[in-house]
């Protein structure tokens, strides 16, 4: 990963890292990214979207029409976070409160990608793994409302925070309860479609996705 | 809410709110928010920070020797974004696949807010309902060392999307499965800090907060 100003890690620097199985680790398990860009009138947008992966790229997509996407296309420079957050970290202190989280922060331009139908597949497997083999896919209309674009996973950076809260050594001493309440993010039992025939099962590749 | 063209909403406008009491709820659940702005040498940046509504303003709160903090304290304008992820939308096609969200974007300029210690104890007890009052509270370096921001809620928008897929007419015919997968966020088993004494019972405070 590119080494730049803006991706050193000035703010406790050791819970940083610039390496790429880390980044492509806390991009694959995000759905959503955050993305940052400066308006053609001078101001500052952030607008959560779908993203995906595809090898040493990060794709976004849009309708034609949306502004976010004729920004972007037009080559305004974007910044795309991405944050888990893992866990509420409980200190005797007030001021040591934090959270456990898994961030990734890439910046570039980003370009439209060359083959819009392979990046649906892309988009449509992120949602569901092997969702493709069962949708009608894309035709030539819908194709063309649809604009991809894609960032090359170059210049970013990782940060990461694990683990139990850290107090002032003369804190310990306190009758205070400290530790971490973890969060989790849980797929549930899917719900059909109102218009699906009773007689349709769920099938395995919706039904493995529910975590309980 | 103050309607300007940058929170009108241009695209699916049925989906978006300007009221203020769909955007507090939305704002209230989130622990984090995502500020963009642009930086002094003119690039966009997206950072993820801990976000507490006190009445009509948010709080954001960092080092003060953090380059955001800087930032936004010398009048640079800010974008808030939080986003709640609550379903997988699965549709026949694939053009058609979604997501449930509720999302707000808040536009406007931060200032310092004048009772720091007040806000602490609102960003404590955003973390952990009634946390404050179990906690060593800050102290003067503490307090001198942390920026708390504030940005009024005046100028944003929500946009909420709920329920089944929309296909469009014949595809209501394919064999496909279809429907929503819930997405839903977890608070787990509280972990004790590995200093605190074995005796020690978890909080009434802290055990409230397990969703299971």
């Amino acid at each position: 990963m590119l080494k730049t100003p803006r991706t050193k890690l000035t703010r406790v620097p050791q819970r940083g890292s610039h390496d790429s199985e880390t980044l492509y680790a806390i991009l694959d398990e995000a759905l959503i990214g955050h993305v940052g860009f400066v308006t053609p009138t001078g101001h500052p947008a952030v607008i959560p979207t779908l993203i995906a992966r595809d090898g040493d790229e990060l794709l976004i997509h849009g309708s034609n029409a949306s502004r976010t996407v004729r920004a972007l296309r037009a080559g305004q420079e974007a910044c795309v976070e991405v944050t888990h957050i893992d866990g509420l970290v409980l200190a005797r202190s007030a001021f040591h409160h934090s959270m456990n989280y898994r961030s990734a922060i890439l910046y570039g331009t980003l370009q439209p990608a060359e083959d819009k139908e392979r990046a649906l597949e892309v988009f449509t497997n992120k949602l569901v793994p092997g969702r493709w083999e069962h949708v009608r896919w894309p035709n030539p209309q819908e194709l063309k409302a649809t604009e991809v674009l894609s960032l090359p996973i170059t210049e970013g950076s990782a940060k990461v925070r694990t683990g139990e809260p850290i107090d002032d050594e003369p804190d310990y001493a306190l009758d205070t309860w400290a530790g971490v309440i973890p969060i989790t993010t849980v797929r549930g039992d899917p719900i059909p479609d109102p218009r699906l025939p009773d007689a349709m099962d769920v099938p395995e590749h919706v039904r493995s996705l529910t975590d309980r």
